[in-house]
């Protein structure tokens, strides 16, 4: 049977941490087995909000497609492309544009929320705005049907899904498929310090890449209970990132479960802990490091050249569709 | 010595008129000998406002390329493109429009303008707010130092410029290069009902590709002055729309001012004064009329193949540029 497409991807902004591998990419892994993937380095998506620094982009498109291979994204299952290199995308972002009124953009919940928090006042860049048109043309251009992601991505689905039934009835033509998303139920991950989500910007997360001895100072970093002074002090599971990793990465919930009331009653002592939580770590991100490091810049880019060849044919199956379908001159 | 490349070109909405021949085309005609001259046939740009009838605009563009040829625009000598045959073009405005704010779209006057005609209110297409953006990627693009236009293209100018500077500064390069506009004087062509200016698509405009016999009744609908009911009545000037295109055609102008003032005293009447303007309108758009039946439309979709691919290697070579430059990942 033939598999269902589905498309996800990172900007490429800074290297791959854990909260990506719970959150998505062990998830990845799973779905190239049942789905055929494709998995876009949105580096142009990227340059809505880093138009000031595309160099830093394209240094790290070569180093996300390495973490993608280190955790087991295999690129004989899944086609990994580069968004910059698929002119096809352009073309069907600028039709999509006339589909899409500027008010209906604005209203974007998860748009509105990072135009908040990025402070932009009357400077929003119309890149910036535009950026979820620029989504619905990856997603359609490559006739995916589902899509990965959290909740902050169904506003970007609708306007994928409304830009398609428009088109669709405009141009009399049932070429453009909706998508579906398929829900990731993982909770975030919090950051070292305790304060936010674990994230490239904030600087507070334990990257795929780290070096041994950076996992376990960041390990040591951890924001665990302040009133915990003493070994023999009751200490407190909530807000205490160190359970909040052990939750996440432990294999074995019993034990944590004894560890959490161990910790509570008094009597074990941080330091055990984070040792503990280092040793896990260590071993999940030892052969992922180890794989990476099997891995050349030039056989990276030869790969990257394999897959974006691969999505510039389906890219022109696609956009021969959408030009006879509007019935462009060609 | 180099001829400095210029670009223009027109909306495939509808056939060519007298008004685009006195106010462009002629110009295009001349500016040919002196220019590296770049016709583009805005289909794309087009559809930001005609997006519900691509088939319409597609159709347009071959009879647009017949114009063109008809008056004597050289393939030889000018490259005549289709916008939406040079998807750098789209890469491009997709670079852009992360370098301009929304509000400065909003601001744009000429725009502004066109909202406001247009009767769009909450509905505005991105597409269509964003056009302006797209125009500065088709100049830069090709490199075009010259602009021909009138005043309502300064904004655009500007806006194209502003661009460039940005894009320069930011990525500390002098690759894009300013453009100016060459300022058409020519007033502009009222249309036979003399209510507004000649236009496709008040249908109140003589066409190039008009039959005789067409181009005689709209010459006999033309409003002159409603007072003048007889032959001897004095005759007013101002408004009467067969002076104006005496004015705009007959190549002697001491004949038209001896018109005029016997018209003005009375004893010359509509009917001989229009047949007299018939008679120069027909002397005027027979051989272009001519000229257009010699060209199939298979010799212009050659003609349009042949220019696409030499404004796809100019477009290659800005876009190789454009991403040395930023640094793009390739």
């Amino acid at each position: 049977m033939q598999k269902k497409r589905m498309l996800t991807g990172d900007r490429p902004t800074g290297p791959l941490h854990l909260g990506h591998y719970i959150g998505s990419l062990q998830n990845r892994v799973k779905l190239q087995e049942t789905y055929e993937q494709y998995v876009m380095i949105a580096d142009g998506q990227a340059l809505t909000d880093h138009f000031m620094h595309p160099k830093e982009i394209a240094k790290h498109v070569v180093e996300l497609a390495k973490d993608y291979l280190s955790i087991g994204i295999n690129p004989a299952q899944t086609t990994i492309l580069v968004q910059s290199q698929i002119p096809e995308i352009a073309e069907l972002t600028l039709y999509y544009l006339n589909l899409v009124s500027v008010s209906k953009l604005e209203r974007n919940p998860t748009v509105k929320y990072e135009i908040a928090q990025k402070g932009y006042t009357s400077n929003i860049p119309a890149g910036f705005l535009c950026y979820p048109v620029n989504q619905a043309a990856d997603i359609t251009l490559f006739q995916a049907e589902y899509v990965p992601g959290g909740s902050d991505q169904l506003p970007m689905i609708e306007q994928t899904n409304a830009i398609v039934k428009r088109f669709n009835k405009l141009y009399n033509t049932h070429i453009l498929k909706e998508c579906q998303i398929i829900l990731s139920h993982m909770p975030r991950l919090v950051g070292i310090d305790g304060k936010a989500k674990a994230s490239k910007s904030l600087g507070n997360a334990i990257s795929l890449s780290d070096r041994p001895e950076v996992i376990k100072q960041k390990v040591f970093q951890m924001y665990t209970d302040p009133k915990h002074g003493k070994v023999s002090d009751p200490g407190c599971i909530e807000g205490n990132v160190v359970f909040a990793y052990l939750d996440a990465f432990h294999p074995d919930k019993e034990t944590v479960e004894a560890l959490k009331c161990h910790y509570s009653k008094g009597g074990l002592g941080d330091v055990t802990l984070k040792n503990m939580l280092n040793d896990h770590l260590q071993c999940l991100l030892a052969p992922i490091r180890e794989k990476r490091e099997t891995l050349s810049t030039h056989a990276i880019r030869e790969m990257l050249y394999d897959g974006n060849q691969r999505a510039r044919q389906l890219a022109s199956v696609t956009m021969g569709m959408v030009r006879d379908a509007m019935g462009i001159y060609q």
